[in-house]
């Protein structure tokens, strides 16, 4: 039965999860707690030897085919840089009609870290605008949040947090500076102005939530513990 | 004197703010309540006529040059689509040297709401996976977090948020199930797989909160009020 069709509350499903590693093990154990059979897929079911000592009944290892066959959901929890191949052997046609869970996130390591995202993400508004003033020293900042939240901004349990992108450090002091007068805890420094292609869609998932709970008294914070 | 040099703390700035909306005049209050001078500029002035009278003596309005020409630092506060032209008017040679904060937002209106960014964010990982698994129902899930807070998330103040990306409504729904079984208060849909260009520019801001502040255990919330 593939998962599209409603279900009882409380009846369990079969997951596959392809991936071995912290991810994978994390959602298996968040499915094993709900009573699901889980499947995890891997290309060296070794690696999980010992995790499957403890992982409980609902819990099995087999390749990554078995493991997209088996499920009526399955989790993509793979490298970035494994996954198109992980796929190929589990074989897309186990996939079909299926709800696919995808958790990776494709990052290029390549120059270090942090990482970087591994295609899309070409350009940015901050950019353009580095690029239309060579001269200046442009910093991105206060485009994450509604114009009525960018002073003093007072929300339940403290201020919001506010990233910062630009290719010149003094140029962001002055901005973090400005920020924690303006009443923010100072700014989180995302890098150079290419930074920027993380902020702005920030900018529309604000919009979206708005839309979707119908008020703009909203903004982005880090929890943390 | 420009804004590279260390201020002694209290001393103010001349702020040009490119811009008549409501974030320009958000933030020239907000440079106001410093004790900084503040000169928007604007096209047309006329529209900030009933704004002046209100904004205190540090305020003032002149065109988009004499703005830049005033501010030692500036900020574009502008619609994304009069930003070159207000770049142009105000002459690129009148922010030479200068911090620029860059408040705008590349929008582009139209396809409808919400709006999408109008330049780079061509492609992601989770548009990637729908076209390797052309029969299958993607959902973008999971992939904003560290593994360790995917299931039962604890943070002071409550669980974070996570929003999804998909085609397909009915799998959407899966995904939110799962998650409010998994603890999370349900999800923020952003609309189709594309949406995945939203959600994994946060993976990587999630990471470099994490170097920054030297922990991991972290997670993006929507705050409001």
């Amino acid at each position: 039965m593939f998962a599209n069709q409603r279900r009882a509350a409380g009846e369990t499903m079969k997951i596959g999860i392809l991936g071995s590693g912290d991810v994978a093990k994390a959602l298996a154990k968040g499915f094993a707690g709900r009573g699901d059979e889980v499947k995890l897929g891997t290309r060296d079911s070794k690696k999980l030897a010992d995790w499957l000592k403890t992982a409980g009944p609902k819990a099995s290892v087999g390749s990554f085919a078995d493991a997209a066959k088996f499920g009526e959901l399955v989790v993509l929890a793979t490298l970035w840089t494994g996954t198109e191949n992980a796929i190929k052997l589990a074989d897309p046609t186990n996939f079909a009609g299926k709800v696919v869970i995808d958790a990776t996130n494709p990052l290029d390591f390549s120059r270090g870290m942090p990482p970087r995202l591994a295609l899309g993400h070409t350009d940015s508004g901050g950019e353009q605008i580095q690029r239309w003033l060579p001269d200046a020293r442009v910093v991105k900042a206060f485009n994450i949040v509604g114009h009525a939240h960018m002073v003093h901004p007072q929300f339940p349990g403290g201020p919001p947090d506010m990233f910062i992108a630009g290719n010149d450090a003094a140029a962001k002091e002055t901005v973090n500076g400005i920020l924690k007068s303006f009443g923010w805890q100072g700014s989180i420094d995302v890098g150079g102005i290419e930074g920027a292609r993380l902020l702005e869609p920030l900018c529309i998932l604000w919009v979206i939530y708005g839309a979707t709970t119908g008020g703009w008294n909203h903004a982005f914070k880090m929890v943390k513990k």
